[in-house]
């Protein structure tokens, strides 16, 4: 132990965020120390913050500060058509592409026996009441184009077709294995423009 | 703007840290949403924590807990020996060699006209006084090894040879123009043996 000792826990923190590995997290935690206390105190309320103000909208599950979300309750949408994502990072994905205007639904992950992952643990129930009163006429299943996500749009799309509802996959215009989040607006808008149906 | 608001003020706030670009201050906010409360909280409180209780040592600067810190204070240290670092980090490489045993001064950079930082920006005041009771025979100047570091150590050199004070400069066995907080135990243990006088 070279490191004063709260030091030392700042760094072990640092190191459980997903990419920071032990080098990263010493020189955050040198910089944090450097910072002028206006700057720390910033980062500190922003993660309070961010953690006290925004929770899931009840409705699709995005992260929101109000409930329902702003999309939910926006009369701009188009409320015939639901785009189910696995996470809300997707859905910053497809908003950026300035192409869709209906609705979302985020299951929250994606169906993984391996990880111990059924539809119970996601959105699904949530997402086929959505479906009862006739007022949504197409789904869109955009999961992530790898083993998890296919087979969740392919259990979700048993489920949904008989409903009489449409039920879309995005074009694999995406590159097959990546995730969703990573894709850029111009092949994800096209992926969603050449929408096929399951 | 796709996020809730309070999320976009975490992003723009993890933006501000070295090395982290918009792809990972985006992953990290969302982490930071999705981890429980109770390790949110210790991510804050060792944050807070870090910044309340590390200063600077007034002796030799470097980070520590307590003033002077455990190193000025400790009876094994070797006190005719100073080793004078650019900052912290590289106290913390040169302890894990665990081949020095003097005490430490830590400049708080190198001299870079570039960047408007001249002696007075830097603690040599301090370190000049520490050498007027000639407990200290021999200043090691183990600043990094490119431009400003070579500037520094030479303008050291420079103040200090004409107290009668040996002054040595750690041995090229380090790569030229790395940072010393990236040298192997090893490398700089080497490098600290063969050190030289200039």
């Amino acid at each position: 132990m070279y490191y004063p000792e709260p030091m030392g826990r700042l760094i072990a923190q640092l190191r459980k965020l997903p990419g920071i590995g032990p080098r990263t997290a010493q020189r955050l935690a040198f910089h944090i120390l450097d910072i002028p206390d206006q700057e720390a105190k910033q980062l500190i309320e922003a993660i309070a913050t961010a953690r006290d103000e925004v929770s899931h909208c009840s409705i699709c599950g995005n992260l929101a500060t109000e409930d329902p979300c702003n999309l939910c309750s926006s009369p701009g949408r188009d409320r015939s058509l639901i785009c189910v994502l696995q996470d809300p990072r997707a859905v910053v994905a497809m908003e950026r592409t300035h192409e869709y205007k209906g609705l979302y639904h985020v299951l929250g992950g994606a169906i993984s026996p391996m990880e111990g992952i059924g539809p119970d643990e996601l959105r699904v129930k949530e997402l086929i009441q959505r479906l009862q009163d006739g007022t949504v006429k197409e789904v869109v299943l955009a999961t992530d184009l790898n083993a998890e996500g296919e087979v969740t749009a392919t259990y979700l799309a048993r489920l949904i077709k008989p409903l009489g509802i449409k039920t879309t996959r995005l074009a694999h215009g995406l590159p097959v294995g990546g995730d969703l989040e990573y894709a850029d607006q111009v092949t994800l808008a096209k992926a969603f423009e050449g929408r096929r149906e399951l």
